[in-house]
């Protein structure tokens, strides 16, 4: 009998149409590789040198505001620009361009220079999701900007070069590469399935599984899951059990359970090896040019981590040219988080 | 007028039909985050501890023979094997899955523990296209391999934990993500162009631009070209002139060519930032069972190092969750490549 927990088998990623190769019995390989240095730094409440720290100096320049909660300003190297001269794509098989206007900004999530999210309080972490849900419709008045990404880069293995609590907003003329993917994958589904939505049905199937075998917990609005098709290790999707296509659509009680279980999922993370765990984090939602219900919106948390603080999975020869491999199943990492606390270490 | 040196951009890779986001302007951030450990060890050429030194002892308690050239062994932690149950593919459009099995192994380049390719000569890496070539053929006499996928992981960086210079061969019975995208967008290349293959008219475009923008060297058979939708900064492609769809299809000139190629474009990777470049290889070449000649063999060189021997490129945030993005142009990093010495720095 085939045995998911031992024998290797590829599992399929709907929302990006592609294959996962997953071997359970490779967990075992020992790791003589490089070893990541563990974020178990003190720091403190304000940081003079800090460029995010309320009331410091910045690149460009100007002083921040001595802000209380939340402060977005835009990013000083940003990858993309207002004014540029506009450039169609052009139509060539092989070498093939277009122009991308747009901005960036970054979005500080507290004042407080030592905290995380994951150590923040539900109703300022409630700020954090009102400040992307109206930067979202700020842009929405921006011809030139019909995509909004938001994301955060927590850790310095995850390329974040500054602790203090932040994630950025790129705002593209263009919907880019993964949102797009996924949202022409969902419209197919819609299209087979009787105009049924890919994400309800998967919130779903986890909820109706019996034994909840990816579900890490849920609450009024929210399921947060391993998916079956995860890549990382530990990585996990939030999702509405109900249909909601942006931030925007969302109510007071929906903020507030959106802000309860990025706390509940990031406390976790940190308590899994009781080090502040690095991820990259996304929210994919509609596009602001779009006038279909097709996309439903969701977290999606990617944590490189693999066995402790130090060791974490490279997604490197085999995934970069072949397909990602996972050791660990999706079911496994779920039954790992769904046994840890709540109440981060550093406050037990 | 839109100037591809300081406008953003998005280019189009028409071998996995995806977008890649140039920011030229943002090459001058300055990076404060994680730096890497730049690898300047002097090692011996033997290491009475590594496990891939002939004659030494490895993990499952075989020794390895006193080889002289290249070494081939299974991979003692394979992350698919021949004796497993079957499964196919079940029908379900949300949770869908299939079994892999496979075979991995292990290519040591050379008995020297203290050489990487790019300190070969030509007629020792000859050996190991050589012995890619033997076991590519090996590999079509089983049954439960459909696809061999040869790659390097090289340095810390890259998740390789042994600086015995080695690569892998996974074998699967699926034709792994990438090269199954590759194909199949080749293949709708060939329908649209009157049985054209994409590749050799990629090769022919660069060969025929005057200023030869995106090429780092050629010879007899070989085109080293930093492709026009390059994601990593210092990516590169080895791409055959001729029309060659799988190792075992090369003459004995075209192994040679190869083996330079491999050794010049390595050679001139350590010499960019004087440190052993990390880097991920990987080679694209017909599946075992296709009966086509859609494939054209490649070699994709995937390089993280940015600015030194100790800053690399984060794919990371808006990489992971919108679409990969880079700052440096193609054309600014074959400029780069092309003005470097052929002589390795340790050996200057
Ligand atoms: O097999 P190795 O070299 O120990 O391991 C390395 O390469 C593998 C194939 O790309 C990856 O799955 C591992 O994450 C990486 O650390
Ligand atoms: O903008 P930051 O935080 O300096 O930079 C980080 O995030 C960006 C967006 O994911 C990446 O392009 C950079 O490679 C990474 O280092």
């Amino acid at each position: 009998m085939f045995d998911f927990s031992n024998n290797s088998h590829r599992r399929y990623n709907p929302l990006t149409k592609s294959w996962v190769l997953c071997s359970p019995h490779r967990t075992q390989r020992p790791w003589q590789g490089q070893q990541e240095g563990a974020d178990m730094e003190q720091r403190p409440e304000y940081d003079p040198k800090c460029y995010l720290c309320p009331g410091n100096h910045r690149a460009n320049g100007e002083d921040n505001p001595k802000y209380e909660s939340t402060f977005r300003f835009p990013n000083d190297f940003a990858a993309v620009k207002a004014d540029q001269p506009e450039l169609e794509a052009n139509d060539d098989d092989l070498i093939k361009v277009e122009g991308v206007r747009g901005e960036c900004h970054v979005i500080c999530f507290s004042p407080r220079h030592d905290l995380t999210l994951a150590e923040m309080p539900v109703q300022d972490i409630k700020k954090v999701v009102q400040i992307w849900t109206s930067s979202y419709l700020e842009m929405k008045k921006k011809d030139y900007v019909n995509h909004v990404q938001i994301f955060e880069n927590k850790g310095a293995a995850m390329g974040c070069s500054n602790p203090h609590p932040h994630g950025q907003m790129w705002c593209t003329e263009s919907v880019p590469e993964e949102p797009g993917k996924e949202l022409s994958a969902m419209q197919e589904y819609k299209e087979k399935h009787d105009g049924k939505c890919m994400l309800c049905d998967y919130a779903q199937r986890e909820l109706n599984d019996p034994e909840r075998k990816r579900t890490v917990f849920e609450n009024d609005s929210f399921l947060v899951v391993v998916p079956f098709w995860a890549v990382w290790p530990f990585e996990v999707m939030v999702l509405p059990k109900q249909h909601i296509g942006s931030l925007p659509e969302m109510n007071d009680k929906q903020q507030t359970d959106l802000a309860d279980a990025i706390r509940r999922i990031t406390c976790r993370y940190d308590n899994l090896f009781q080090t502040s765990f690095p991820y990259s984090m996304g929210i994919h939602q509609k596009p602001l040019n779009d006038e279909t219900d097709t996309a439903h919106l969701h977290l999606h948390y990617y944590p490189p981590l693999l066995r402790s603080a130090t060791v974490r999975k490279f997604l490197v020869g085999f995934e970069m040219l072949g397909e990602p491999q996972r050791d660990l199943t999706p079911e496994q990492a779920a039954t790992r988080l769904r046994e840890l606390s709540e109440v981060h270490y550093k406050q037990q």
